[in-house]
């Protein structure tokens, strides 16, 4: 999608986007978007776009670094609780708990049993929240792997994105097959009524991000929303579960 | 029990708990006690005596004020777990979570739907813990209504005691049987293999400290454990779970 | 300053910004960037234009919101205290400590002897932070006031920027002068040598952020600097201090 | 001091304590005790002498673990900041950021500079507080060579107590003059008029806590203070600054 259509179809939507934080915060709405995929799958961006005209005063991002030695031995989940919002607030997480199943689990940062437990007990973890009354969607990014390839060639020349490569990120290059393994189990295992993944294809990351946005838009019941803005899903890009991510 | 007894059967098991507490500390366990009870039933003496010998900076005594106005927004957990251990540390709850299904439910601050969905995500909750790597041992110090009669009558007139005294615990006297209610829900429903409440005999308060500490040695592989000094639980003062409370 | 030329300019010192942030990195580095200013001066923009291509591992924005009743009663400093950096990361604040002699001080949210109080220790507080080896730099932005009114108004009709319209920024405009007196005095008593106001003429905010950025790097002694793209601090737009800004 | 005669004269005290504390939590002081001294000097048992009867949901004990990862690269003083009370609330530190010129110091865990620095900032830090309104207290236990040596000798053979041996605290018996250089300069440069040193002598402990506990009563105005039960402060055991200490 060229720079011009995304942003005169991108402008409408975040209008949007503050129309619904407006109802986050004054109805006391406690909203978590949490973005997962590959390595240049375009998480960060995707995170940007839908802040972009937020106020930071009540929507943070959580970019958490690599755990310290006291997180390390912490209950897995509590740097993240950290991190959640109060009511009113917005919190947009850039890579998760999920790195338990993914970076961690490819790299050896953690055994394969404490990869099995984290499969088995997120859903527990993730359904305390949603019956807690949390608003929470969590969206998977997927490319292909000549993207990744191009993204990462893009990046090392790019003096803004150097910083983003490191050596764990290029191994995700030999380590594509292991990442899809992961990948699959993550989807299997850990996409629930009350959770379900919705998996975006990200090959075209501008389609990619507006579909996300509007899919967070289109599952929220905020006051005055304009739903011809809004638009409905395009279920060629966006859709939900495991199932869905098959048919790619 | 008087005092002279107590203090000689003590002593030799809190240096079991010294010895414990270095084990804790060596191989990283992470431990935590929740002490629930009515008021008067003597939760926080049982903490005191639990950590009177141990080192205050790897062991913490949670005994949490009524929530700010951002914590009652968050998710109702996060609160309490921002005091979880990390490797090698203790922490020791004199109240906890239980709140919402005693003191809120039967006050009101909660509504009945707050309270109902607490019983029914607790188990869960507190499974996620456990299957993590937590020792949880969760006791409930159980104490009959003359007993707490007294206790309210002594508290009164003890210059020491007196700031224990507010308007809600009066309100106990009157709500006894509101409690019990909330007692018996709270043992039905919260009870779970991972997760048994240990019910301890309260009305000798003494003898419930020195049976609260034996529970938590006796199950507990520290190194150079000396089974005299620990003994056997007192099977007429403590044990677990809601049938176990039936008999009483 | 034409978006053109401004993105033109700005690009090669975002790629120096990169390099900084790697310095700091590397070298345990813990920078401080606090950016003040008149409502509608334009801080969001300026902490926007640094953090775009940096980390948001290690670059953080602390932008509070109003503090908490338990924030209320602490130590006035030690809710911004808990944003500060430990070794290699950066943070940013949009708004500052510096509200209690702002917005606090104009609408009446803290008493007179407050805002003194705070005008007197201020300079105490930020010289333990310098000599404690932070790098620490303090911008304000200046406008005029025809420019505030024409901002608001801006907002008014921008439907990103409606949020940032609150009942407390429309007063900006009646108590412009009342705003003066207390930027006055911010200049007058805070402005140390440890710790200086560099004060940026913000009525281009283009300009003033692509100086405000320089500021930084001209400043600071990260390894690989590019001496032509960092450039020099242009005195007509940014300087240093009370005198400078009587110049204005 | 025999524990009979001891315990008849701490009794009014702290109920005098209680009365105290209801005053802070009503009137929403702040208070922080500060207990420093050599190893053995008795500062835990002094504080648990002053926290016994106290409201464990408003009196917090600070006893930190040493730094970890991330607090070594703070500002020295956020990790200690972080435990400072809101408005209703006392801390009690046992130990405290005095650790850089006493401990850290002696054992070579920080440089010369390091200690140079702190010396030099802690009373503009003290300053701050003290300033904003805190009730801050600083107590320093001193103790004689042979005092120590019979403590430790005892704390070998005691089960309770042999978690307080480590290889710093055995290091101390062999660094007792550098211990006392330490001491010296804390004394020399840290005592302020806003936070003077209250220096006592401890080589009576009890004598040491009645003294303590006594000269917080007698200098916080709270409602319904019993001038006898406080009494006077023993100048004979307690009293302000080096000069005092210069005296022993």
């Amino acid at each position: 999608m060229k720079r011009k259509d995304y942003e005169a179809l991108l402008e409408p939507m975040q209008v949007e986007l503050v129309a619904m934080e407006r109802w986050v915060r004054d109805t006391g709405q406690r909203l978590v978007v949490l973005v997962e995929g590959r390595d240049t799958a375009g998480k960060g961006g995707t995170v940007d776009a839908i802040r972009m005209h937020m106020n930071p005063r009540s929507v943070h991002v959580a970019a958490l670094p690599k755990p310290s030695e006291r997180e390390q031995h912490e209950w897995y989940f509590q740097r993240y609780v950290r991190h959640f919002p109060t009511g009113g607030d917005m919190v947009l997480f850039d890579r998760s708990w999920y790195n338990r199943a993914g970076v961690e689990r490819v790299m050896g940062f953690c055994t394969p049993a404490q990869t099995d437990a984290f499969l088995r007990d997120v859903p527990d973890f993730e359904a305390l929240l949603v019956r807690d009354g949390f608003a929470f969607f969590k969206f998977y990014l997927v490319i292909g792997r000549d993207m990744q390839l191009m993204r990462f060639h893009e990046r090392r020349h790019d003096p803004f994105k150097r910083w983003k490569i490191t050596d764990v990120d290029l191994a995700a290059i030999d380590k594509w097959s292991d990442y899809t393994r992961a990948q699959d189990d993550i989807f299997k295992r850990t996409s629930s009524k009350l959770a379900p993944w919705i998996i975006v294809r990200a090959n075209d990351q501008r389609r990619a991000r507006l579909e996300t946005i509007r899919w967070v838009l289109f599952h929220s019941d905020y006051a005055g929303k304009d739903a011809r803005a809004v638009g409905e899903p395009d279920a060629n890009i966006i859709g939900t579960g495991p199932s869905y991510f098959k048919a790619e």
